[in-house]
């Protein structure tokens, strides 16, 4: 089985199509960097759109059986998330509310402060503010995962030990890896797999050693160096693909509205732009390659299964459903 | 002249009168609490419909010659303030469109985290945000006030100190008077002063000593006290005055959205409701007695005519212009 934390691409056909190439059974895909709630709506009715046009490449997925229906019709399950807040507004009944449309995934902060905690960008964390607490709580209760990919160290550490349920950073590699701002230091990931959580690995460049330049074997050590501290069941892939994306996109992923200044984010002036993938991981047919990779750098093959999707399975399994009532 | 610096009351034929009848000749209204944009422009057009409706009593007011105007034609300037970001949601543009529209004044936070900085409520402060280092940027650009009452203390220091144009804490009191979590401290108002800043005092019950059972001696008496230490040109009335409001309002102005829990601010579980007015300032009509307290704690004509309009006055002249270009 194989799983995909995080995705942003420019959807279409072809990209679907290839999923299917790589035998992706399942992906998270990212519906709102800073869309509010209506905006989001409009994103939702847009992969409405999609699963109606592609029935035999693509089909919404909820909850971890969907998976296994779409394992059985050929089909890759499409898993809705948000990597800042800005869905649910200053509303905690959006919560709620974005949950029965199908979100399932919500980071708390999007590299900025938002109204529940503080993003990796920001000179100073306070960890989770007094919405940011009420929020977990009804997170929790409903069935949407703490996501904290890009928040900063306190928050993090906060919202696993708040969170009454297990929370994930979907897209992210150790700190000690690959010393970038949106990398996790080792109390930051101790904290989420101490509490049940995730970490899904990056194949975003800027998220690499050596970004572009990064090799495979690097890549897989790391992985298995990971398995080792953590224990491998915490493990899977969250690639950060954002296939096909014109660079005006990366620059919306940045500023959003919130400054009429440029912000170069991980970047920088003379390299605003998407970076070039990895030539081992160009997008969803290579799949293949991280799993060979694996096998080389002397992991099982019961490790293998988990980190390419079964632990992403069970979590999804344990963590998608509403707290019985 | 007659300003007063921040009333949110349950508008009426009957309250416009009441301004008449206490020579108010200009108010700062708060028209958004915790609406977001659109709602905010309902509150806008309800105004609208107001000035239509009674134009013998009151008019909109964008810059201090309305204030003048408002005098000679024997109305009330209504002049427009948000006590939370809110209506500029996550979009730094919304702040030209909502001077356009006629607001004059923006808290940066109301008790709670922003996106822009730290409330009075929360645990930890961390000052002003990314994204609030850009808007404050770009109120001091089109001429919206920086208003920091419900803010905490270093979010409020630091905003003083960025500002390039004075900010004003609307509606507060000195601590040091009456130590409520919303009164400021000294280093609080002496940052703001010392940035040409102003401070309207508050008339509700908790901020003030012996709350509803405060004297107006002793209220004058802080009065007196605060134009020793900050110098009286910084200082004027916010009175804060929620006259005729039900209880659900004070409701909503202290848990808006973002809880669904109840959060009592500054009342507690057996007093959740508003608190009655001291009896020497139950409404528009009482602003004689504040001037006659001022004369008796022995102020000047002068003075006292700066605290009741004519530093507010000068404030509103310097501050609501954009920059010129």
């Amino acid at each position: 089985m194989r799983i995909d934390g995080l995705q942003y691409a420019n959807w279409s056909e072809k990209i679907f199509r290839q999923m299917r190439e790589g035998e992706v059974d399942a992906v998270h895909v990212t519906i709102s960097y800073h869309e509010n709630f209506r905006e989001t709506v409009l994103n939702f009715e847009r992969w409405n759109r999609w699963f109606e046009q592609y029935p035999d490449l693509i089909q919404k997925g909820l909850t971890a059986e969907d998976i296994e229906k779409a394992r059985e019709a050929g089909r890759t399950a499409i898993f809705f998330g948000f990597q800042n807040p800005s869905p649910i507004e200053d509303d905690i009944d959006l919560v709620e509310i974005v949950h029965t449309l199908g979100a399932r995934f919500m980071q708390l902060t999007y590299n900025n402060q938002s109204l529940l905690a503080t993003g990796c960008y920001e000179a100073e964390d306070t960890g989770i503010t007094r919405m940011g607490k009420q929020v977990i709580k009804e997170m929790n209760r409903v069935g949407l995962v703490v996501d904290m990919s890009h928040s900063a160290d306190r928050s993090t550490i906060e919202a696993a030990e708040l969170s009454e349920r297990p929370i994930a950073i979907t897209h992210a590699n150790p700190y000690d890896w690959s010393p970038a701002l949106r990398n996790k230091k080792h109390d930051v990931i101790s904290a989420v797999v101490q509490h049940g959580g995730m970490l899904g690995f990056s194949l975003y460049p800027h998220h690499l050693k050596d970004k572009t330049d990064c090799t495979l074997q690097s890549f897989c050590e790391m992985i298995a160096r990971a398995a080792d501290q953590y224990g491998v069941q915490h493990l899977g892939i969250g690639s950060d693909l954002c296939q096909d994306q014109p660079d005006s996109v990366v620059e919306w992923m940045r500023v959003g509205r919130w400054s009429k200044e440029i912000d170069y984010g991980e970047g920088s002036a003379s390299q605003a732009g998407f970076p070039p993938m990895p030539e081992w991981f160009r997008d969803n047919r290579d799949f293949g390659n991280i799993e060979s990779g694996l096998r080389m750098v002397g992991m099982n093959d019961e490790e293998i299964a988990g980190v390419m999707g079964g632990n992403w399975f069970r979590f999804f399994a344990d963590n998608f459903a509403p707290v019985p009532a």
